[in-house]
């Protein structure tokens, strides 16, 4: 949790996709497989499209919660979302990282993936 | 920032270290340029030894404080940190992931890699 001596933020909001790539055919399966870099390039260019200021999108190793993937993380807020399409990706960004809302039909729960 | 209504945090504490790497000779450097894997790698055994609960090392692309790395950072605190030795790992480890605490003189100001 952040102190209020802490130094201001460097990003507003940090984003990490998943871009962990195991082998074909391992059952466990990974982001990558399921096509999130091109998913993780598709938010960039959005993002970058909205203008989106102190707002960084970031490429990431495995997160471990592999079976629901592919999936990211927003900090600071700690937001975890499964996502599969565009379609996701732009609710994504036009809710939480333009509006600062959830999207609740994307998010996943702490109880997911342990 | 989390909102009540939001789910617990699925990690405590979720470290990003850049083990982004340039070319050999690209002026602006890279983390991985500057030894970050291996770093990462006793961060993250060292985090295990230490049996952190719910305190996931991981590794992520270039965070774009390239002239400043190695660096890591911190989340949901918002930390960032520049290092380069074992005895900076370990004292990030014992006062920030343990402890709770910040080291002072590794920290990376806002207007730092501007």
């Amino acid at each position: 949790m952040s102190r209020p001596t802490d130094p201001a933020p460097y990003f507003s909001l940090h984003v990490f996709v998943c871009t962990n790539r195991r082998p074909d055919g391992t059952p466990r399966g990974s982001c990558a497989g399921h096509g999130s870099e091109s998913l993780r390039d598709y938010l960039k260019a959005k993002a970058k499209e909205a203008g989106l200021k102190d707002v960084r999108i970031n490429s990431a190793g495995c997160l471990d919660r592999c079976g629901l993937g592919p999936v990211l993380v927003v900090y600071p807020d700690g937001i975890w979302y499964g996502f599969k399409t565009h379609a996701d990706i732009d609710e994504i960004l036009e809710t939480h990282l333009v509006g600062g809302g959830r999207v609740e039909r994307l998010m996943l729960t702490p109880e997911q993936g342990r």
